[in-house]
């Protein structure tokens, strides 16, 4: 069905830097069609939506997240982070089921799709659960088994996280995609990261991992190996295939030759660094090395709120914050983390509005009092807009959130199962 | 009129650390009559809402704004920052009349009443244009005529401003207070600061000002006088009165010596401080010292967005940044601070909900994704909920957001109105 939106203003994120006001998008299953001013739009369409006040810009990539962990929202907060994990954490999803990993999925995609978020790269496990849960929400999603070295001295879960790869890349109209997910350095020795990285090239798969996040894990490295974690997944083959390395926390100018040359690139999470007392990711250098950085929440167990506007808020915050300067770093580079950076680190060619792109897109209510007025559409956005100003997301030509309303699926329903497992999981 | 709320689970915030699941409150215009468990409550009511998912909690109050700015939202964003002030703000700002100020209050407000905060303190110019602004929105505020030495040679000025407090102190019903706004140590020389102090002490009046905000401060006053603003305010006699000390980013382990005995305290800007690079406040030395802390947003030209749960969000995670920790600082903590915190700097009895206190709270909908599953209701209210939750704003026993709809204004036609009012500024 082809679709027309006539809103107050497109925002493209094209390298031209356009910006449409008034614009006009036009699209269906097959991708976009139209995009630029209303006058000049030729497309005759089956629905139309005019929305005066909207902003509509390229949907949000949720480029790190652990989705069913929104079961665990808030649970031990503000708990140093070994006692958070290895007791409360580690022995609650030993007890987790296959449903509610599903379930806690969905709950994250509520939240997800109201927040303007079409597409999250993600690592868990039971990723057969998630799968299906990403079929039913109709969001695309780059998942990965996460992969922890210690428990698979066989190799068997290896092959099964292969196996998930081979069975579902591309399923769901190709909003499924696949990769490996060798969980971290401190997890993973050396020689499983390499045996990780050989499958991933043997078999033509991405990969997720996560590298530099805590002062722990570099200290860690540096005394069992002298490296740090950059270089000994450099070391192990890892860089090889294309590489989503989440945090990056502690990436250092030494490191920048590990990475030379790297496919993917890194997701920063400012909101999960800061909050958990992590650090500040080392932007401007990344950048000056042409490294491409794109943003992500990290799991609600530990970030609380998956609302990727608080992500790019907390990322301009942090930047300007470390570079001592407001300039250092604008609403548009939080913008293009958050679309074409996460997009670039995946290899994928949305996060862009133009004609034969994936029609993946939000529309913003830009009439609110803290939307008004409009000295600047991005910074607007960017620094004054949340999640809850979402009225549309349109993901691969379909209609996720249609007027403030999920049409996959009963987000009341799920919430509601949600409290009763949550209050299951609490004492069992 | 006698109302009763009935919700999922009441925060008082008292000094028990009660919370009541489900719970009750009861108010009418003196206050609040009853907090506690349903059963236990006796009262009749008039009107009784029942919200099951509720959340109710004292409102939140913003200890430093400069509310009229909001028709400055955006405005220049991401400059240095003296370039933004002196080739953007002041420019704009002499050429606002009485009346965009009133419109610029009315905007803030209702962003302000949506995002749950029920009073806060302001610094700006044109004051009876921004008090009849709070009359007409039922808001409280704590409000101060911004005062330049350098601009008030006379001292006329300084007369103006205690005329204004004078006249509006008491104010519709009690929800009107007043102070004496000294801008800044850089705006105001030691011996114009003297003077203001004076005029405090003799009228009974406190002291809202700007101290220690940024390094330039900081150098500035070191060069020109060789004491931090913290000592220089001091020595003109400011602690004499009860002082809001707004920022306080550079206080050091040295000027607790003249903040010792002080009534009043310091409002924190997390936000504000990122996004001019300015730096994070030293919150351990403060509390250490007993020195009240409280939680602003500082003005939306800077800020751009007024809702206090991004402030507490922000400040509980530039303090884990600072201290390194997960729980160097917690959800309680922000929760804190933006009620009785910000509360004690005023001097004000609100922020608690007790019978006999003031009928100032608010209600969110707990229901909602992102704020499921509950394994800890402040985390979810702190970390995961944001101003678009709140459903209901209580005021001086007035119901300001009744399920979401303004009752004391027409938001839609100031919105429209600061949009044209936006565009003649920007041609002026």
């Amino acid at each position: 069905m082809r679709t027309r939106f006539d809103v107050g203003c497109v925002i493209p994120m094209n390298d031209e830097g356009d910006i449409f006001r008034p614009g006009t998008v036009v699209f269906d299953e097959t991708g976009i069609q139209y995009v630029g001013s209303p006058e000049a739009c030729p497309a005759v369409a089956e629905r139309t939506v005019a929305m005066p006040q909207g902003i509509l810009l390229p949907g949000l990539l949720n480029g790190h997240n652990h989705a069913a962990m929104a079961l665990m929202r808030g649970m031990a907060d503000d708990s140093p982070l070994f006692e958070w994990l290895s007791h409360h954490v580690w022995p609650l999803e030993a007890r987790l089921t296959p449903d509610d990993i599903y379930l806690g999925t969905l709950l994250a995609s509520a939240e997800m799709i109201r927040s303007g978020t079409v597409g999250f790269a993600d690592m868990y496990f039971a990723m057969d659960a998630v799968a299906a849960a990403v079929e039913k929400t109709g969001m695309r999603a780059w998942l990965a088994r996460g992969l922890v070295g210690n428990e698979d001295p066989t190799g068997e879960k290896l092959a099964e996280a292969v196996a998930f790869c081979q069975a579902w890349a591309g399923k769901a109209n190709g909003r499924l995609q696949t990769m490996l997910g060798p969980h971290a350095p401190y997890t993973c020795p050396p020689e499983y990261l390499a045996r990780v990285a050989e499958a991933a090239k043997s078999h033509g798969l991405g990969i997720h991992i996560h590298l530099s996040e805590s002062r722990d894990e570099m200290d860690q490295m540096a005394t069992l190996y002298q490296k740090t974690p950059i270089q000994l997944a450099h070391d192990a083959g890892i860089f090889e295939s294309r590489t989503l390395i989440a945090h990056g926390v502690y990436i250092t100018a030494d490191d920048l030759r590990w990475l030379e040359g790297i496919q993917g690139g890194v997701i920063s999470c400012p909101v999960s660094n800061a909050k958990l007392g992590n650090g500040i990711m080392p932007y401007p250098l990344l950048k000056e090395a042409g490294i491409p950085v794109g943003l992500g929440s990290d799991g609600a167990a530990s970030t609380n709120n998956l609302d990727m506007f608080l992500e790019m808020k907390m990322m301009a915050w942090v930047q300007k914050l470390s570079g001592h300067r407001p300039d250092a770093f604008r609403a548009m580079d939080a913008l293009w983390a958050a679309t074409r950076g996460t997009a670039q680190v995946l290899g994928y060619d949305g996060g862009v509005l133009a004609p034969g792109r994936p029609s993946d897109f939000i529309v913003l209510d830009g009439g609110r009092p803290h939307l008004t007025p409009e000295w600047d559409v991005v910074a607007n956005v960017v620094y004054a807009a949340s999640g809850a100003d979402v009225r549309y997301v349109v993901v691969d030509g379909r209609i996720l959130l249609d007027d403030g309303l999920i049409t996959t699926f009963d987000e009341e329903a799920v919430a509601a199962e949600a409290r009763k497992r949550q209050a299951l999981l609490a004492k069992r």
